[in-house]
This record gives structure tokens, sequence and C-alpha cells, in this order.
């Protein structure tokens, strides 16, 4: 299971007795990456067993209280948990100082670094590159400047076909190079092409989140055939202008990007406190994008691999 | 029932996955007093069924976080339920310019007002004095400046004995001084003293709310013979040296606080997360003051009314 998201929070601005506000975990080789902190996020941290000592990356989307306010209780935390490994926080510019100004009043001294990443651009920008997977932020479409994540694995290697290597007689450290894609020339000088001793590794995944936003037809364009894509749908459709008026977006809206960026799998969230029963919000998606699920609080879903609807 | 406590959060620092911050709910004659308002508090509002529109008080402790970062998501929600009635608030002095330019910080703009009372005072201070109660904030002892709270419900009228009301001709216009304690002096200028003629009231209760603290002796003199003590007891016995190193209570300084003070009953709670199973707890705390119960997430307790342990 390379890639598995867990739902910690599905709630809009209003959370209910169900749902908490925004948090998502995005488990990646074992690394665990925490993608906005609603309030009460580290509940369902400890809820889920998600080691507080793995997470080593935060990323806040924007600066309203239903993706923020769990992180000053959670920092905390950790201080009183004995962390001192830094911590690379992703967020708004300016939310540093914001930040440290508010733990200063509440008599929180940190013990350990952050290392912060102000998000401001206009145009994806990769803000995460590894051994494992790059992070993308892309900027969304809401009320004050909010940002999206594109999580994507690196190409895996190649498997070598077994049989090759002795009909080849192909040298242990060849092996690296052809498993990356390159040619293998025997000691008679004859090319034999990469795809004919070798298969295609593991799809590489990719996940992104887009919450909070409004419909726009660009955001399409930065999470092309994205294998999960987590798309706020706030309202149902037949309130798509209050949707527009307080910038977010309907299932419709949810669905049309999904179908649009060729998405494998929509996941729907950050649903209004209005809907007790989401599931004809789920329904509604569908009609559009059929292979679409709700978030919910505690799920996990492991990514390329989610049952048909 | 006419005072009824509700607990929404038992944990100390680090919540546990089975309990909350510090949180505490109080109903007295149907109006709700909200005292501490740690991360989560409005999750555990909507789980027991509290409605948001009666609460017109609240009252903070200490600014440590887990007593207060549930405020700003609470608020929050307020504002977005479309709420227009102020709000008293009761906390450390200067919170107010904290609280009003971290709203500010995330785009939040208050449609209802804020009455702000500053608690400052080394004494007790009567904070709140309405028809039914007073409340009564009084200093605590911890690392940073903390209050604690006493809510007394204000005597209670005395019963006029139905028979002696023919028996000594009393007017209907003189009752309700009667029952107020006033003696009845009848037209042929006899004195009938009020012992003779009324029985008292049913008995005036009070709650007390003593979180953050360490063991001082001057607390039990200003929860004098209190119904209801709640009382911290982060750590066990063994632990009185962490205790007072961090300015918080062992079970033995609760129940002894109890004690002296003369209470009826105490609850004991903000328990450190170390403690699985809080049973040996009460057992300690039980061995001084016997009617000794702990506090658990989701409780109801009617003062006055707490069964024997």
């Amino acid at each position: 299971m390379p890639m598995k998201l867990t739902i910690l929070g599905s709630s809009s601005a209003l959370p209910t007795s169900e749902r908490f506000p925004s948090a998502h975990v995005l488990n990646a080789h074992e690394r665990i990456f925490l993608i906005d902190c609603g309030e009460g996020t580290q509940i369902q941290l400890r809820r889920n067993k998600i080691r507080f000592g793995k997470i080593n990356h935060i990323f806040i989307s924007h600066l309203h209280g239903d993706h923020v306010f769990g992180l000053y209780g959670l920092l905390s935390t950790f201080n009183l948990m004995g962390r001192i490994n830094p911590l690379c926080l992703y967020a708004p510019q300016n939310y540093d100082s914001l930040l440290f100004s508010h733990l200063k009043d509440f008599d929180i001294n940190l013990n350990f670094e952050i290392v912060f990443t102000p998000l401001k651009n206009n145009d994806p920008v990769i803000i995460l590159d590894d051994k494992y997977l790059t992070v993308t932020s892309f900027p969304l479409q809401h009320r004050i400047p909010a940002f999206g994540f594109l999580f994507r694995e690196k190409p895996h290697d190649r498997n070598i076909i077994k049989e090759c290597i002795s009909r080849y007689q192909i040298p242990v450290v060849r092996i690296p190079a052809i498993k990356k894609g390159e040619d293998f020339v025997t000691d008679d000088g004859v090319l034999i092409r990469n795809e004919d001793i070798t298969l295609p590794g593991p799809k590489s995944l990719s996940y992104a989140y887009c919450s909070d936003t409004k419909y726009s037809n660009r955001l399409m364009s930065f999470v092309k055939d994205v294998d999960l894509l987590y798309h706020e749908a706030t309202f149902d459709r037949s309130l798509s202008s209050l949707a527009t008026a307080t910038c977010h977006s309907t299932t419709k809206d949810a669905a049309k990007t999904a179908m649009d960026a060729n998405a494998q799998t929509l996941i729907i969230g950050h649903f209004s406190s209005r809907y007790k029963d989401i599931k004809p919000l789920v329904e509604e998606a569908r009609e559009i994008f059929p292979r679409t699920f709700p978030a919910i609080d505690g799920k996990t879903y492991e990514i390329g691999y989610i049952d048909d609807p």
C-alpha cells in the first residue's frame, strides 16, 4: 500500500456531531503528510492511531479557521511530547509571524524548529521534492488566497526480466541503470533495447487536494490525470448561486473538474452542515463522474485501489 | 433539576481518543454557562445537544491553550449561525485584545458584541449577579494568572404553610414578603413569627470550578460548603513532585481541598494522558474524601443529587 489517504474531517465551517472540520492525512511510503488542520485534528489523529512523531510536513491551504484552528493545539502537543525534530510547514505567506505571535501569547515556546515555506504564487510551484515524490502547490479560487496540493510519486523503476540477465550476461553493476530505462550493449556490441529486457514498474500514483475553491476551468490543468482527486463540494447543485457567492463548489463543479481533469477517482467533502445525509450529494456527482466517493471521517482510502461505487 | 453540570472535556493538555481538553457546561435554571473552551468544545456541544444560542456567558480560567483553543471556532460558528445577541466573556485581563486581533487575522468579523469582563484580582470578586445566582471569581495558583469560579444560587423563597393563610387571614399582597422571611402582624396587632407560618424553601445549590491549580490552603475558604466541587487532579499522589513543579494537583490535593472546604461532593478531572484507566485515581481520592466521582466526557451530573459512590 504505497499511498493511502485518511480523512480526519469532512465538514465545512460548521462541524457536526459526526464530521470534524477539514484535515487529511496522506501516508506515502510510510511518511505522514498532514493536509489542513481544523479544530480537533489532534484528537482525530489519536483516534486513527496515527503517530504524531511521524508527521514532519503540514500543509495549510488557506487561513480560514476551519482549516487551521487545530494547529495551535497540535504544535503544543508536539512540544509537550518532547519533539525536537524540525517541522516543515507550508502555508500562505505571512502566516509564520501570526503563528509565532499567537503561540507566544499562550505561553508556548517550541523546542523544535518550524521550517516555513510561504505559499504565494499564482502558478503551480514544486514545494517539496524528495526521493519518492514531489508536492506541487497551485492556486485555488476562494475569498482569500488559497492553495491546492498535488502529491505525485516519482516514476518507479522498471522491472528487469530475470531470464534476460543470464541470456545476455548482464553484469549486476548495470542493472540499476537498466531499471531506470537504459538500453544494454553486449560484449559483442549488440544493442538490446530496454523494452525487450524490462517490464514497466508499478504505476506512479498521485493525489490532489482542492479545498476551498469555486469552480475554475484553470484548475483541471493543475490536476490533470490525477489518480485521486479530493475536491470540495460544500453544496448540492441546486445551491449554485450560494456556492458562487461564497466561492465554494457544488457537487456538479467537483464532478466536472474530475471529469475534465481525467481523474481516476473523486472524493467529495467539506459538506455543509445542512446535509444530514450525504448520499444524495454523492449521487448527484456520480451522474457526471461515476467514480465518486464521499469523504467520511476516520475512513482510509488506498489510492489506485478504491472500490467501484 | 435546577442545576446540572455536563463535562465536555476531562483531559489535561494532551487530549486522548476518549477525553477532550477542558470544557464544562453548567445549566442553571435553563441558562447555559460555558466554563473553559478547549479545542473541540463546539463538537462536544453538538454531541451533547446543547443549543449554541442559549450560551450567553463564557468563563475562561486561564490562557493555556487546552482551556481556550476551542473559542475561536466556537465564536466563528456563532457568527455563521447568525448570532446577534451579545456574549459575555470573562477571562484574564488583556485577553480581549488578543482575541480580537486573532479573529481579524482569520477574516472573522463578529456580528455580535462581546461584553468583556477582565479577571485580575487576587481576592474573590462577584463577576455576575442576576435574579437566580451569583458567580464569583477567585485566584488559583498556577504558572500564569488563573481563576476559579463559584456559581451559587440565591436563597430560595420560604414556602408559606397553606392553612396559616386562612387561619391568620393573611392578605395575598403580603405573601411575597413573608416568603422572603418577614413576620406577619394581624389586624389585632398580634405578631406571628415567620418560622411559625412558613417552611424552608429548597436548598440553594452551588458549584465551584478549580482548574488549573496547585494545592493552596487559601483555596478552601473560597469554596467553603460548596455542593459540588470540581477540582483538577492531573496526577496520582505518587507524582506530587511533578504536580508541584508544574503547578498542578494530585488526587490527594483535590480530596484534601474538598474535605477542608466541607464540600458535599467532589468531581476530579484534567487527567494526565498517561492514565488509561482513571479508576485508581478516584480510589485514591476516596480514601480522603469518599464522595469523589470522575469527570467523564459527555456525562451530566445533577448538583445535589449525585449518586453515592
